[in-house]
This record gives structure tokens, sequence and C-alpha cells, in this order.
């Protein structure tokens, strides 16, 4: 059998070069581009403009750290428990990186892709907007299923990162398609579902994303580049001021033993 | 027993505001703050400069990829055999990063501060860094330990990122001691080991993080940052240019089964 | 706020007594029950009995190893670059537990309760049964979907495992609906699929795991403690005679750099 | 270059037949042969004798499940976050399987193994172990270094699985120099200490998997293996009565933030 060959196009080492993405990682990468927009790079295989660099930074801040999240408690059970491994601390964080909170940045994005998939033409105006927007809505409804990308337990009122992100993306030129659905989602749902709902941060960040060129498979790991980050962070917490053991004793303490035969 | 208190620094959300650092994450942050430089403040709890943040960038930068390591390996492995989901494909590349590909960026930081904090008085030129320097070398030798931070099985005539971060370090008026020492081994390790070994970018990473205040335990945490960006070009690429089913299949067609009772 | 309880009914701990699943651990489990019959205890919280047990155990066994699959050449990988971490490689290789190549156990074992589900009766012979698989069979086939738990790479010509654990199912007189619904579809997919394709062993797992009251969220979690045990004889073997460094040199000597701007 | 090859023994597959360990896996081992005694022929290539596997499978019963462990609760958030991808629940829990908690019947063996590395003669009675034992406690104290395998939390005046491994040991006539080493401690380190403490049911199972020949490398697997068990038997308790909302509502109600310029 022949020898397989394994191509990439990420990078390769010689001697005394390395190249990344086509460019000489010393002399043209290293202290001329962000680490954020390498990251951009690395999974677009574009090297952004200083606008795509912005709003993809921008994106990635407001999705760094939520607090005590199930992954960033998980993340320090885990490092309290095997402090000599930090890698099985940030893997263990990462790994609560799944459907049900971390989901909506991917869910949203492949949302407004599917809606947009299904036009004959782009809207030009708002009202345009409008009208896909709460048909998305409305079939959403009917069929059982919400709407990613809107609500939020503790910011009922307005998810701050939104319209941030959305000022941003009007700034650097970026506004495009995904963004305008979520915004014209934002418009008229309430019509449809009986209730006033925030555009949420992690949707948005779908959105926006989404109008960065990020595929829908990457989307979810874009989110859990940032949440690396703040999972670093919750993990320099807990070297500097420790609650994992206070987490593990409350929880323990407060167990209480049901006899197996009482379960339903 | 009394409700316990889980005290963070990080960030707290209320109502329309989401506050991170002390820093209003929508107003103050988002879209002025790049994700590298919100990394240092998460693991440090300080803002960086601008020349610690081209200075941190730059090191994240030089760690991110390094092509198919065992670790890039694994993810895509991972990913092609549960493609539902990504965030087990960069669990598992992390898992990887451990004491002996990996760990040179922290063994070398840990090194060069403990041979600073046996230091009575830090040396004012390069001829007493070359003093301390020789000295170290000499007791690691005698001690049966490799010095951390030398040697490459690539770049044997030099590493191209030890110069620039160097170089970057200097410009940005952050050279310190962890870099001094570290430079000093590269100018007499020959004359006791025998032999020429290059100063590795793993290593002065390391010299670069310390000299930039992170702390030794979390060296290991901020390489693995910098190769979740990595990770996650390698996984885009996979979805793209898929490889991972070739690693496979080149490893089970190989597979020579060996009967127990050969085993020594 | 009230103090919250977290009730489990698993185990507890006091004084010199440790309860697991209403049971004295020491007196009454150790040396008495095996580490098959606690697990399938643990998961459905009944204790098995010896017919439960021994049908059961030879699922494990059936799926605790297959080679140089990518779970195993990812622990492996993992052990090679964190030794110091073992926890790490298994957990790596776990998490290619996924869709892909460890999902067939538990897609059978969906799809066998859902066509079960769908029945007015149960059928009482085997030609009631092959109705109602052929419908399934040609029902999958409209809808463009394959059958979970037929085909198989190498056992094109029988799984061995199949009729094995068919055979200790009614030996143990656990032979039940699912495996009864998945021999019919053994012997009515030609007619539909116009090709024969063998009863696979993670398909009959399925089956077997499904007959003995296994929950379908469970079915993959089956497998992966399985696999636990075959990850940990590859590490062992990765200890005694290792390969890990091979694979990675394999794909690393046979990497070719694409230049990024030829990327389709 | 040449085609690299990669040997395994532990097993193949080709046409109708799957061979483990040197045997057919369908019909010699399913059906006759435990999960628990395949993973310890797994894990030391030799097909465990009736003692040996009774033994074995003794220490898997008394190490799967502790409640509400760091790396049970971990686990439990995981699948919270991520129900779709039960081997990251699964993998996050056994990440916390590190040096804090779970490494004390690794660092037992290891302890015990050094101690009687260094003897000339292995001690014929219980005196002339309490001798060697003493020893060993009294080098311990004096290097500030704990005896592993001594102490609980819960269990001060004995924990039962202790005397419950060394009845069994006994029983199948497995009772070897590592257990004779730790019962030894057991009776003298109370003179050296000041203070009576436990053998505890980790340390004995390090000393009983040593004796079992179980290499050192590998205990700490072998714990993850059983706790896998107990992981599952976490996730299947939290499909059935879920708890670990409660366990994140419960931190993230009772965070409190405090600004970064009180860190110290």
């Amino acid at each position: 059998m022949s020898t397989p060959s394994f191509p990439t196009s990420l990078g390769t080492s010689e001697g005394t070069t390395i190249t990344l993405l086509g460019q000489d990682l010393a002399t043209d990468l290293m202290g001329q581009v962000s680490f954020g927009e390498l990251a951009y790079w690395l999974i677009t295989l574009e090297r952004p403009t200083p606008q795509q660099a912005r709003l993809f930074e921008a994106v990635l801040l407001g999705l760094a750290d939520h607090g005590f999240t199930p992954t960033a408690i998980a993340a320090r059970l885990t490092y309290l428990s095997a402090p000599d491994s930090i890698q099985g601390a940030l893997a263990a964080g990462l790994l609560g990186g799944g459907s049900r909170f971390l989901g909506v940045t991917e869910d949203t994005g492949r949302f407004l892709a599917d809606v947009l998939a299904g036009l004959d033409r782009t809207p030009t105006d708002d009202a345009g907007w409008d009208e896909v927007a709460e048909a998305a809505v409305r079939a959403q409804r009917e069929a059982g299923r919400f709407v990613p990308g809107l609500g939020h337990p503790v910011h009922k009122d307005g998810d701050p990162r939104t319209p941030r992100l959305i000022q941003i993306a009007h700034e650097e030129d970026l506004y495009g398609a995904h963004l305008a659905l979520f915004e014209a989602i934002g418009r008229t749902h309430e019509r449809v579902l009986g209730k006033r709902l925030p555009l949420n941060g992690a949707g948005v960040s779908g959105a926006a994303l989404a109008d960065l060129g990020i595929r829908q498979e990457l989307l979810r790991g874009t989110v859990l580049l940032a949440r690396c980050a703040g999972l670093l962070g919750h993990i320099a917490e807990e070297i500097r001021r420790p609650v994992a053991n206070d987490v593990y004793m409350s929880v323990d303490r407060n167990a209480v033993y049901v006899d197996p035969s009482q379960e339903s």
C-alpha cells in the first residue's frame, strides 16, 4: 500500500523558518497580528480586515465569561481534584459547551441561515425583513419550537451585548443578512408570541459570526475559544481564592439519601 | 448550617448591565479591548498596558499551532468519531497538553524562577548573568536533568520565535530577569554541555510570560489557550479537507497482531 | 433562601459503614457481586438476576475493544503527550464515543424502540415479526436513512458477536421484543435493500441492552463503560510497547503543505 | 520511508472471527468471562485465576462510587449542559481523577513498592513487618510527607472496605507483601505520629492491586475504570432525578462580587 499523505494549509516548520497561514510566523505575524485575528484566520483561512477583526474580537469578549456557569464550576471542581493537570480542568469546563447553554450561538446561526436559504429575494428594507422574520417566528411556534436567540433569564429587558454588537457591525460596515433578520425577529416576535423577549448576546453573536463568514459547524467552536479564556480566568481565581471545595462541601453536606425502593 | 457564599472578581450580571473585571462589558470592553488583552486581564486581574498586550499576544501567536502534533491528531480523530460534539474534539486536543510536549513553557518558567529565587543579587550585566546561567546549567547536568527551553528536533540551528520575542520584549521595555537569564543560558550552555542547542520558542515563551507577571501555575494554561485557537484551525481544516479517517486507516491497516504469549 | 438538598439513591457514608444501592458495601457487595453486576445495578437501580448479569457482562465484553480505533489511537497519543495524567488519556479516548462509530448501539436501541412503540400488537411468531421488520426497513429507505445495526466493514459475512449474544439471550430467557425485531430485520432487509448485510455486534448489543431494560439515554454510556476497559488495555500496552510516537511521526513526516490560496 | 507497523497484542478482527487476548471473543469469552476479569486481563495480558478475579472485582466495587464527589458533581453539571453528549459528561467526571482525591490508591501502591524495593529481606512475621513499617512511617514524617493510605475524613474509626479486602485477600490466598506492609503501618503508625488513623479503602485498594500484579502506572487507571461505573450511575440518576441545576443555582445565587481592586 502506498504511503498516505496528510495535507494541511495551516503551517510548516523547517530549519529556521516557521510558516503559518502562508506567512512567516516570526517576522510577519508575531507582534503584528493579534491573537483574535489569528484565530479568525485559522478558522476561515482568510486574513481578517481590521473591520472584521474588531467585530470578531468583540464577539469573543461578549462570550468569554458568564460567572459561575455549570462549565466554570465543573472546571474549578476538576482543578480542585487534579491541580497537577490544568489541561483536565480546562477540558472539563469546555465539555459543558453543549446544546443546553452554550448552544444558543450555533442554534441561532443555523436558524437564521436556514431562513435565509429559503428566501427567493433578500429584503431591502425593514418592512421586508419584518415580513420574513414574522413568518419565521410563526413557523417555529407552529412546529412547537423555540426561536433561538430570544430570551434571557437575567437580562429580561435587554441584553447589553446585543445593541453593542449591532452598533459595532454598523461601524465596521459588516451588518449583513443574518443580523438584519435577527433584529427583525426582535421587532416582530411579540405579535406572534404574545410577550416581549430580549435578543440575547449569544444569539446576536451567532448572527454576527455568520455575517463574518464563519461556517455553521464552527460557531460553537468559536464560543468555546472565547470560553477558554474565561475558564482560565476562573482557574486563576480558584488558585488565588479557592471556592471549589466549598461548592463540593455544600453539595455533600446537603446530600440526602433516598432508599432506592422509593424511586418511582 | 449557614448559606455559603462564593466570591468572584471576574464578573456579574444584572438587569441590563454586565460587568467584567470591574468594567461595563458592552460599553468599556467590547470593541475596545482585544481578546488577547482580555485573556491577560482575566488571568492576572490587571489590565495590560499596550506594551504588555503586544508581547502577550505575540507569545500566544508563537504557541498556537505546530502542525500535526499528537494533540492536533487526537482532536481530529475525535472530531471524526464525534462530529456532533466539537467540544469533545477540542477537549481531547487540549488533554494532550501535558508534561511531555507542551510542558516546556511551564518547565522553563519554573526553572528560571527557581534560579532567580536563589540569587542574592540580580546581575547587572551580561557577564553577571552568564555566571549565574553557567552555574545553573552545571547544576542541572550534575543532577542528571535537562535544561528546559534548550533544544528542538527541527530548529536545531535556531528557533525563529526566540529572537523575535526577545526583540519585541526590548521594543516594549519588558525585557526582564527571566529573559535575561534565558539568553545567558543560550550563551553559556555549550561550554558545559559540549554541544550547541537552540533556545526554543516554548522556552522563551515561558521566560516572556514570567517577565509579564503570569504566575507559574498558569503558564501551561496560557499555552493551552493559544493551542485552543490552533486546534480550532485544525478542526476547521478537518471539516474542509478531512484527513483523520486516513490517519485511522493507516494505523489500522498496518496493525500487526502479536500473540500475548510473546510479550516479554 | 432555604438550604437546598441533593437527593441520591446511590450511596451514603457514615462512621464505619458505607451503603451502596441500599446494601452494606463491605459485607453484602464486595466479594459477592461482580463489577459488571454492580454497573447494571448502578445504571438501573435494580439488582440484576444471574441471568441478566450474564447477558449484560457478555454485551460489555463484545464492546470493550476493537483494536486501533480512532478512540484508542487518540487515547494513546494523549498518553504519549501527557503520561503524568492517565485520566486525560482515558477521557480523550472516551470523547471519541460519539455519533459516528460508537453511536450504533444507541441508534439501534432507539430505532427498535421507536418501531415497537408504533405497534398495536406485539407479533407472536417469526412471520409477524418479519412483517413489522420489512415495513420498518422500507420506511427507513424511503426516508433516505440507514437501518442502524446493519452492516460492517470487516465482518461482511457475519459478525460473530451477534449469534453469540442471541444464543446467550435464549439461554438466559431474556430474548425479548427488541432482539426479535432485530433478528427479523436480519431476515427481511435483503428483499428491500437488494443486498445482504450482517447484523453487527454494536447493533445486537443495543437490542440486548434494551431487552435488559437499559433506557435509551444510557445505551451509549454503557458502551463507554465497556470501552473504558479496552482503553485501559491500550494504555497498558502503550506503556509496555509504545506505538503512539510512531503514529505521530508517520503523520508528521507525511504532512504535505498546501498553500492556503489553493483551498477551494 | 518504509511503512510503519503498529503491533498490538489485544485483538484482531477478520472475516467472521474476532480474537481478543488470544481467545475467540464470541466462543471463548462472551458469556464465560466477566467484565471485571476481562479488565484485569486487558491490563496485565494475563488471564486472572478465579481467586485473582474475586479480589480484583472486590477492589473495583469498593472504588466505584463515593456519593457527591467533585468528580460526580462535575459529571452531572456537564450532563446538564450537554445532555446530547454523555461521553463529555463521563470524561469530565474522570478528569477529576487526579492527584488530590483519587490519587491515594496510586500513591499508596507506589509508596509501599518503594519501601519494599529498599528491603534486603522480606520479613517473615508481624514483628518483622512492624519494624519495616515503623521505619517507613518515621522516614515520611522526617521528610515532612504524609503516609499515603492513612486517614479518612468520615471513617475516622475505620474504613469498612479495609478489613473486607484483607479478608478476601486471605480467603483467596493473595495476601502479599504490599498488604502485609500496609497492615503493619496500621499497627505501628500511632507510636510515630501520635494519633490513630484508619487505613483507608483507597489505600488498601492500592496494596491489593499491587499484590495482584497491577503495575504502578496503571493503579490510577484501575480506579478510573471503577469510577466510570459510579459516574454512569450518577448520570443515570441525573436523568431520573436531576439535581445539577440546583447545584448550579445554589452557587450562582450565592455568588458575591468582589471588586478586583480588593484582591490581595
